[in-house]
């Protein structure tokens, strides 16, 4: 990792120079996803039988996950690891209960009610990619929100290994969630049948999960006629230390993000300058250690940074100019440290709250803003799966009272039509 | 308007054979808005000014607007037409307010906290459309909520005219919001300015407000590197009427949609075949009457539709499948109603909420899901202006009693760096 010295904040090239963040357009990827999606439009499930035969190497008479195929998966989980996932299921449920938004009005006088209605999404579907490690934890991460929530009908998909099965960690975490319907179908193909509805697969409201370049980019085009979650860029950790900073720990949390991906983002915010030296070398000595080194060393090449700053206060505003997906408060007193923050994904505070507690057990989502949208973008919670509509009710006398206004206001924007609509009411 | 009779809700082809939803993409704008947004990250304020030669036909030394300007507008609007704006800013206060939304904390045991942090965006940005008209409500409606949010920076821009000047009303508006900085720059070029910044236009964090199709598409494009609201499409109303809705009433309203846009899509939905005749006839007798009838003729004609069906359980199902951006309830017991209704932006209750009440006045935000979107989103809102971060702390005793757990959990997910993370705590 490199030593930075970070002490101009008005420097603009952060994002350039250092995160390396911005667009990945890929024409090849475009026009590939473009093809499939009007494939699946057109011709439905035949489409998804092709796609399937051609990307995962299998064919499929029929793609519904059967219960026996749910009692195999059962059978080849380790009880204990079930009995983990509960564990883990009843954390985040516990967690995304409070996120649930009620129902509200007001009445401004007794002739007026205005109001706000909540309602739940009606049906979504849940991507969950496939491959060689198994992501239960995408499975609980997305489907207790939309539980939660109150949605009714989920959809899950995933892609079939050359067997025509799917991971059994995944159909468990399914089946402990509720979730009952599921397909053995992944890529931009599995994107378009939720999207655009097959035969087989009812169409959604919303497609959320995590997914490849294609899943990626076939969410982005479906976009519109149905809702999304966030498109997810590379993962991302900032840890903000003081001289107090335990280097053993920063450096094995820096390096639980870098196993992610090549294009991990792994940066760390420090007052201290011994600080800064012992966890560059702490990083090397831990990472020869680890199974996954050749992604570690190449993500801490190329996207690994220690800024030192000359305060804490210059350290906030950096943190706040990155906006992180994980951030790791390790100073004094993390909670005062707390108000200082404006942008940032999950906030972890303390030494014994590692970022890989978050990904798993302790209950708040893993789906969380990336590449500095937590300026603007919240993690995936409840609210994903609800939306609002407003109520408004006056009576005649309330519309009386209010006549005069509305007609003047309609009339300065030139819609005139507008104001007729309250002067029929007149003689109502 | 045609009458169509709707008993049969099976039938899947509602979008394309009557309400004409759908992608109206155009390449030719597409393509100028590439260019545009090149422009202006390039060059910045030189490529503002040409624009506004080439597109408003007027160059202007210095794009901010002047205090003196601000006055010259109040010189020129109402008195009555300021306490108004003071009047519509207080209920729309009113209403948002209640949707501010609160940080909190759960301590699920003595060593462990976790919560949610509720934190304004920094700086937004506000899009208002110039022309002959004048949208003093577009100020009050986007303003407002980021107000109520705690958005500290709100830049507004707005095409100036022939002689260099903004709409006095929307000045007037913006002032009475608060709203200080505000710049004579409109179209495409103004969404890459507030997107990339420039150097008289810093950069924010979230575009919103409405636009022609060069604004929208532009605020497509630039949306990941800041965040937007949605892309609005042609306005729509749909009416819910039983054998007792007024016609006179029922007509009026449906026109006042139509006026917005010969693509404006108006709908009614009842049980009476009587009631369908007479609304027929009176939208003929009133549109003859109106100022906008060319608009509203052509609006009517290709998208108006009074779908007549057996009785009202298939009425609420047809209406939550159109999912319109504003909805009448002019039924008997319209708050029975309302827990049948899943899809829809606003919902007026009763013959004396006529959706022009929700335009101006009564409080609720104007800018609403159109084209089925209400199936997922929400109107505009504090929500818009906020994100949140998750917050998690446990102590060195809670992290030793799920230190199991999560390592067994990493390690089934094959991420080993992530169970190091755990593990190095145990000899802390």
């Amino acid at each position: 990792m490199k030593i930075v010295y970070f002490d101009d904040m008005s420097q603009d090239d952060l994002d350039t120079k250092y995160l390396n963040r911005g667009d990945t357009a890929n024409n090849e990827i475009d026009a590939i996803v473009d093809q499939i999606l009007k494939e699946v439009k057109r011709r439905g499930d035949a489409a998804l039988q092709e796609y399937t035969l051609k990307f995962d190497g299998v064919t499929l008479s029929n793609i519904r996950v059967s219960q026996e195929e749910v009692e195999e998966a059962f059978s080849k989980v380790e009880p204990e690891f079930v009995a983990i996932l509960k564990e883990a299921k009843e954390n985040i449920w516990y967690y995304h209960e409070k996120q649930k938004q009620n129902s509200w009005f007001r009445n401004p006088s007794e002739n007026i009610i205005l109001g706000q209605m909540v309602t739940p999404l009606e049906r979504i579907g849940i991507y969950v990619p496939g491959g060689k490690a198994a992501y239960p934890s995408t499975v609980l991460m997305n489907a207790i929100p939309a539980l939660v929530a109150g949605v009714d009908s989920i959809a899950m998909v995933s892609p079939p290994n050359k067997e025509g099965k799917l991971n059994p960690y995944v159909l468990v975490a399914a089946n402990l969630c509720g979730v009952r319907e599921i397909y053995k179908v992944g890529g931009a193909q599995s994107i378009g049948a939720l999207a655009f509805g097959t035969k087989t697969i009812p169409p959604v409201d919303k497609i959320v999960g995590p997914g490849n370049s294609y899943v990626a980019m076939a969410k982005k085009k479906v976009y519109g006629s149905v809702d999304i979650d966030m498109i997810a860029g590379p993962s991302e950790i900032c840890i903000l230390a003081d001289n107090k900073g335990n280097a053993t720990f920063i450096a094995a949390d820096l390096l639980s993000q870098a196993e992610h991906d090549e294009d991990a983002g792994v940066i760390l915010v420090t007052t201290s300058q011994e600080l800064a030296e012992k966890v560059q070398e702490e990083v090397k000595r831990q990472a020869a250690l680890l199974i996954r080194k050749e992604i570690i060393q190449k993500s801490l090449k190329n996207h690994g940074y220690i800024f030192v700053v000359p305060d804490l206060e210059i350290g906030f505003r950096l943190v706040n100019k990155i906006a992180p997906e994980h951030l790791e408060l390790m100073v004094d007193s993390p909670f005062d440290a707390l108000s200082k923050i404006k942008n940032a994904g999950a906030i972890f505070l303390g030494a014994y709250s590692p970022e890989p507690l978050g990904d798993y057990f302790a209950g708040p989502n893993h789906t969380l803003p990336t590449g500095g949208t937590a300026r603007f973008s919240s993690p995936l919670g409840v609210d994903d799966f609800i939306k609002k509509s407003s109520i408004i009710y006056y009576n005649r006398s309330a519309l009386d009272q209010a006549r005069d206004q509305i007609i003047y206001f309609a009339e300065k924007e030139g819609l005139t039509a507008h104001a007729n609509a309250i002067r029929v009411r007149d003689k109502g």
